[in-house]
């Protein structure tokens, strides 16, 4: 039995290696890979050798991390999970042992290991070994796709439980890609009563609509007005006052502005796309409305909930799947991901 | 033009009297009441002239405080309402002056004036003054009785955002009466994956399912043990763990206590049902496991919450409305609601 | 009897005029002003006629909102004051009527008058009238000095409950103005372990230090990198993890970045100061490390909470006030207030 | 080099034994134990064998939990400390795997070792090996005294921290042995304006006063009706509103009741004491007024808090300790801290 691996570099390139299958640890569980989503970070990865803060520095890395599969091999310690179980593979492993984990927000730990995050290797590959306390057990009625669709509807739990998204509230979303999308469907399901997504390719907020992300689009121009565009989302959505949250997935500078501009006075600003280092803010717009910014780095404590979300039929994810390919054709589905005329939601690899 | 209100004195009879139409003080309007629903507070001044710590000592008072209606008179404020519009009325007005008002718990104000409380007359009646701070515009799409609904709803938005019932959620709800489902409803409307209704009768329980305020049901017997309970509701919603919080709308003392052994460490248990005063109840059991104890005291803020799952089509409250007679019929409405062999859920009083 | 008020018009003069002595209201009541402080919103009308988003526009105000006084007549409604009670003046005063007072964060109200904010008058004259639900009667140990001193204070108050500070937190302060200073000494009485206070100005970080603001002091010169500052800061706290909430009090906009770069992970930044309308922020470290960012606009329900800090002695901000002048002389205190050079803290008007 | 370790069987004896010295784990320190303080639960397994809902069942345990000493070994993974360090022992060690671990509440980890609570033994010995996530090195003007202190000083914060205890707070505390003083410590050491203890010994009360924990004392007598003590603290305090917290450390089930009838309307009740499992409540009344009651189990991350308090001097926890004993007088000791003749606060034994 051999392990194959793909491995990226910054050159555009995903390089298949055979390895050794690993052996789990005491704590660990070797998971036979089913399905691998791709994701922003991971094309960055692939297209650049780096990430904000990270970088490859020359080196290869197996890439991806958004990965559901079957147990085939369990560590000595284990008693929760056994061989055949199929589990979502939470891809960040904190050290449990500072401050920061004792207190639950593990996804600040400095010393987290995270799956495709230089230097720690990835998932996509057939044999994975992963720290069983991170590896979730899904239903017979789940997919693995659905598995691995856990991780960026973690980041839309998580960024809807930071921005106190609650019943009956109106929310705006910048950026109608996966994770907006996903923001919407979670908003919905968590009783908001108004829910708009904005972007600028309108084929892109059809689709928004046509999975049941929003109740309204607002397609506006690429380097509009932030007070503009402003402007006009209240017209869309109908309220003088504004949202109680904004969400911003794009990673646009003018939407983050666009962001503190609508939303009502006591509400909040989420950041969970990334624009540049050090963008210009309305920030006595911000201070005087006391419009909160809150970020969101990944996600805490917050698989179980998606678990349970796609377990009860709150929320299907499996319209999201555009298209699929096989491990030995990742680096077409790396380029179907990065193609926009592809218009791809989410690529999924099929690793057996 | 004369007014007709509907008066109570604890005979379990009610009294129609014919009085002056009132005129709306400055900040007040005149609404021409449509429908009132009629509550199990309302029963007990009908049938007993007291409930908890008022009483009626001997007067009358006009009942009601479930309504809705249309506005025909504005006092010289008003801005923000005209003659024609369709509102719900939220029977509580506090003194808009204390400490407590200023900090936003404006229900736990000490001189709250609440329609059909002693000594505050209610609105089962044809015309009505009212604070218009306390009236909201429904929309066209919504019915009346939908207003009046927003009532109760508006204690099941209440009762769990005091028990933080939120995405994943595990719930127990004891007690299938219209607040018991009405939580139930408002439970799933924001992402509760598991929620458990728990009675004694088994068509209140059917009843439950049918409207979806529940993904399972628990029927128990009058007078078992609540350890023994707490066991059989584990077995039926297959979880060990025990819910994140329990919801006593049932005012039996033995479901709190069921309700503090079922709830998982960390959880709540939110008192919304009222039993005898001093019941025994597992505090060292509360205690160790840190399950917090809630109460609520009717609602603060969640009118427009529980408008907007009704706009949106999040919940739909229309089949709980079981029953419905004329405001001449009041008596026979009344003797509806009381008698347990009609099943009724929720009667409704139309008043022109 | 005749009241004396002084006039802005943002001619950098303070006019005197006599007018008669207002009437209370039914919930008002009539105040003798005693002691009136100037703030740094003062200054900014009385030398350009605008702050912020408000403006003069060629007309004249009365100045002043940090006032306490005694009362010499009271509205019919009023029965928890009384003639001869000496009251602080909480300045702002909501509509009480809307969604944002009915939440309790009445700050935020888009109707608030509140005093020496166009075209609302302020404080600064003989007599003044007030809702009597904003008015706080003090002890007799208090002097009506500290009453004006409730108005800073209750900013600290807020800015500090915005921050979360709480027991053992390492805080860091920017600015060593009064308010600076009064976040210092109410970090303190919340039990923050480790207050640094950075300025330029050496002389205000020693009168800082002297006054028991902070345990610790840090001086950095004008322009130069934030970056900079902040590995500084850290070094000065002697925190390779930098504090649980910087506190923004100098308006200065390279303050605000260098509190996102010092603040540890999942901590949160307070914006007290107003800086440049749309500075740059190091918003994708902010979202990272989960650095919030909180805005404080005025205060809400911190009156009493203030009131109660100066009556236990837990804080004394009688060493603040350095210079003292008459009403006729309002000018001069004016002209102390914006002269650098005086080193003035807090300039404090007697009013009788 | 020996180790001796002191055994309790429930039979009001304290064996001692030699044994080996422990080596640490990987993860693991060995600490020469200096400073153990004794408890009410280490004398409830000394005298009965039982505590709660643990039980010695017929075996020995080593008794101990509130330690300080000096660290002799470490494990190959330790990196943040070394030998000679002295260090706090933060008596529980979770299992850092769970779902409850993960969100940061590990306190109600279901698989908690915690020292001296059957059938994990304590650390009243001379060596004893301890995770080192739990231990906190202390600094050089800390005692190893104030180390051990730091256990029950832990329970203090984390109560005032369930109580949301705050600036201005008023706070009534029941009991005033060494929790509850240290409760007022620290309600203090966060602004509480108004502090009060209650409880039947009026020496304990002088005490707690001069140590100042209070602002006020109450005594109240064995067996009082809980509504008319309600009453006498409501005029001790001076507030007909009531506290915002009330902190319940006696374990009378009657101070339970008069804390829900004293607490204001949205205040809080805490249980850190335990009275008999299912005491009679008064739970209409909590409810009506959104008393909530939160327990307290232990404490999770405030060890670096109450540490934090301790090093800037905010608390002195030295005068509590009021006798000393040595190892080999464990027996004396636990004598001595149950005979309330003796008057002890906090009975200290040296284990070197």
């Amino acid at each position: 039995m051999k392990n194959l691996v793909a491995l990226v570099d910054g050159s555009r390139n995903i390089h298949l290696e055979t390895r050794d299958v690993p052996e789990p640890g005491l704590n660990e569980v070797l998971i036979e890979i089913a399905s691998v989503g791709i994701c922003g970070s991971d094309l960055k990865y692939w297209a650049y050798g780096k990430c904000g803060r990270f970088a490859l520095d020359g080196t290869q890395m197996v890439i991806g991390h958004e990965a559901g599969g079957t147990i085939v091999a369990i560590g000595q310690n284990i008693k929760h999970l056994k061989p055949g179980d199929r589990v979502a593979i939470e891809p960040g492993v904190p050290c449990k042992s500072c401050e920061i984990c004792n207190n639950g927000r593990y996804n600040l730990c400095q010393r987290m290991k995270f799956c495709a995050t230089p230097p720690v290797d990835g998932n996509l590959c057939k044999y994975y070994v992963h720290d069983a306390d991170f590896c979730y057990k899904i239903p017979d009625s789940m997919t693995t796709e659905e598995a691995a669709m856990l991780e960026p509807l973690s980041v839309a739990v998580y960024a809807c439980q930071r921005g106190e998204v609650s019943l009956g509230n109106s929310i705006v979303i910048f950026g109608a890609g996966p994770v907006g999308i996903l923001c919407g469907l979670v908003a919905k399901s968590k009783g908001a009563a108004n829910i708009c997504i904005v972007d600028i390719d309108s084929g892109r907020l059809n689709k928004a609509l046509e999975l049941g992300a929003a109740h309204t689009v607002h397609c506006c121009k690429p380097g509009e007005d932030p007070q503009k565009v402003a402007s006009d989302i209240l017209s869309t959505i109908g309220s003088a006052m504004g949202p109680h949250c904004s969400i911003e997935c794009s990673g646009a500078d003018s939407s983050l502005s666009t962001g503190v501009y609508i939303t009502r006075p006591g509400g909040c600003v989420v950041m969970v796309g990334r624009g540049s280092m050090t963008p210009s803010v309305p920030m006595v717009c911000a201070a005087t409305k006391e419009v909160d910014i809150f970020g969101v780095f990944r996600y805490a404590n917050n698989y179980p909930q998606a678990l349970a979300l796609l377990s009860s039929g709150a929320i299907d994810v499996k319209p999201l799947i555009t298209h699929r390919f096989t491990l030995n054709d990742s680096e077409k589905a790396f380029e179907t991901a990065a193609d926009s005329k592809q218009k791809a939601i989410k690529v999924m690899i099929n690793c057996q």
